[in-house]
């Protein structure tokens, strides 16, 4: 069959809306109707070039909701008709991580993932390349060389139909809507998860949040759904105040204010000794310390969800950590994907989170472009594309 | 009173054995004819001028056990007779650490045992000062300065009486010898709690200890009593291979025979993709990064021990910890003293852990130089002063 996609043809070049051959599900998987698909900073990281893992041409785009049109051979966990969220951490239930309880970094299909092809080694995308700079025109297609095009993060929800393996959807229930739930498959889960999942926050918590982005909102509202006490946001952008508050935040600090060397003497002020959890949203590894070192000795946790700068490390004194500090990564909030993912969709639809808030834009796949563009000018919390 | 006592005089000095007088305990405190001690590697750092908190002149030790022979007023919780081990890591019960039950690193006293003196702000400790170079001839003392002798972690065990606050004193049983418990007072704890308290390591786990002298010897024990897999142990020095196997080490791994930069890869070899839970007790911050990087992708814990040179920082790549790497440290082995201490002395007593092994040289107060010479000279694993 064939899909209509925004195709990444190279760093650093806006995408390209093509039709792209779409071979069907091979055994254990399944070909989905994506529904809406947000468009997430990963997806511009490794548009840019820098992801050092990137392929390309490529149709990116992680973080979906969509309906399975069709199962290949010997799928049982869903159905034609199921609506499901693409996960690009799967779980497969089977693999030693899944078996070992403590993670949800399922290892089942990642080498073949991170070639952007599926589990037998192939791409299910074809398309004849574009010859010379997308222009926009009708494009040239190169006859002579090959015409794959490679999955991304397993999901490449950029296209109007993709597959998937079987072990990488989410079943969700079906009055939720597309183009709200979408935002699960990354961003909310990965906010949310890291507060209830990786950090297991408890109610009378002291929470910090650095940076206050989609992520850092998502942590704001996970930490509140989770009864925390104080829920201290820091950016230096004051404009992100008021919706943070909205979501949860209880104090603000602006380091450009109280000056970046005394920020986190500023938390230990108002937590009464220092945080018991503090999170990273921002990517910047100057700030990682500083979520680390804002932390109550004894016990306080940081996790680090933002994704760093290639070549960048994070650094602290040891003294830190043998004084009882705790330092902690998140991917994917910690959730496991077909088990949690639907739990936080009946979260949303209970109310208990707020997604429609979040999600600033709305367009059509044609407009993808103008999405990224948004991200960049930091216009956007999230864009949403409607198939 | 007088009590004998070995006196730190200045940095970088030997010690030298006085008369000293002690003042009996006021409230809440008790006074402790300690009856062996042992000597421990913080000692020798404070005592290098190293550690930027010592102060001077001070009486060394912290890792000792005698009898309660007199008690102050208000004192409750011990009487005169009972057999105690001193803790530098006290146990209030009261304070904010405390009643987190998240911590072991009890506030209550904190402040004034980091200035050498009781509670009350003062010493109980006086003598008057030597008038220059300390020789070993009678000393030449000054009428003039003050006699002030501070104490140090809050023990000073290398008096043959010592006043301790009563939070500051474990109890434990009478038939235990003090010439092997008092190694109980720090090193045997921070091993073996480092690995039930603060890691919690499970039955079945894959551990890796770096460093094979005392407090890496504890862990090995720790992991073997409770029920670990693998226990691989990392030294340069191929002559502490026997005394590990014999403590419980299943592998080891010399960085100078395999390659330093092989390290990690071969630990991930050994224990089929990374350890369970990893221990640096050799406080090179090169080495504790290390640690961190042969542990386990998605729950693999490390656990500083080692006390790093000042100004030392760990680094790592944060993808190292969002691929879920957990960074953590231990001081006193997460142990709360007044109640894991004589639980561990039990289960020296009942033979699940060995001591007397580790206590490779016992000498009179008198030669306690040459204790630290043995350190220095790595030819000690533990020297024990017995009154």
């Amino acid at each position: 069959m064939e899909t209509r996609a925004a195709v990444a043809w190279a760093a650093g070049k806006p995408l390209t809306i093509e039709t792209v051959r779409v071979e069907g599900p091979k055994p254990g998987e399944v070909l989905v109707e994506i529904m809406a698909t947000g468009v997430c900073h990963t997806d511009a990281y490794t548009l840019s070039g820098a992801d050092s893992e990137g392929k390309f041409p490529a149709i990116l785009g992680h973080e979906g909701a969509g309906i399975v049109r069709e199962i290949g051979a010997g799928v049982t966990s869903v159905k034609v008709g199921d609506h499901v969220i693409p996960l690009y951490t799967p779980e497969c239930r089977n693999c030693k991580s899944c078996l070992s309880q403590r993670t949800n970094l399922c290892t089942a299909i990642r080498s073949t993932q991170g070639q952007g092809v599926m589990p037998d080694g192939t791409s299910r995308f074809h398309c004849s390349p574009v010859l010379g700079e997308p222009t926009g025109a009708a494009p040239v297609r190169s006859q002579a060389s090959g015409d794959t095009v490679f999955h991304y993060m397993g999901c490449s929800t950029f296209a109007n139909f993709t597959v998937l393996p079987e072990i990488a959807v989410a079943k969700v229930r079906e009055d939720a809507p597309f183009d709200k739930i979408c935002y699960i498959g990354c961003g909310v889960t990965t906010g949310i998860g890291a507060v209830i999942n990786t950090a297991k926050v408890w109610p009378g918590a002291n929470v910090v949040v650095f940076g206050l982005g989609g992520i850092g909102l998502n942590v704001i509202q996970g930490a509140r759904m989770v009864g925390a006490d104080k829920i201290v946001g820091v950016d230096i952008n004051p404009s992100k105040r008021e919706m943070a508050q909205r979501f949860g935040m209880t104090d603000f600090i602006n380091p450009r204010e109280v000056g970046n060397d005394k920020v986190v003497q500023a938390i230990l002020d108002i937590t009464g000794g220092g945080a018991d959890f503090s999170f990273d949203c921002t990517g910047n590894t100057e700030v990682m310390r500083q979520a680390l070192e804002c932390c109550h000795r004894g016990w306080g946790e940081s996790i680090i969800i933002g994704v760093a700068e290639a070549g960048k490390e994070i650094s602290t004194r040891p003294f830190q950590l043998v004084t009882g500090r705790v330092w902690k990564g998140s991917a994917f909030g910690g959730a496991r994907g077909r088990t949690d993912v639907p739990k936080i969709v009946d979260w949303y639809m209970q109310g208990k989170i707020e997604i429609d808030s979040l999600i600033t834009h709305t367009m059509p796949l044609e407009e993808i472009n103008h999405a990224f563009d948004l991200m960049h000018e930091g216009k956007s919390i999230r864009s949403v594309i409607v198939y």
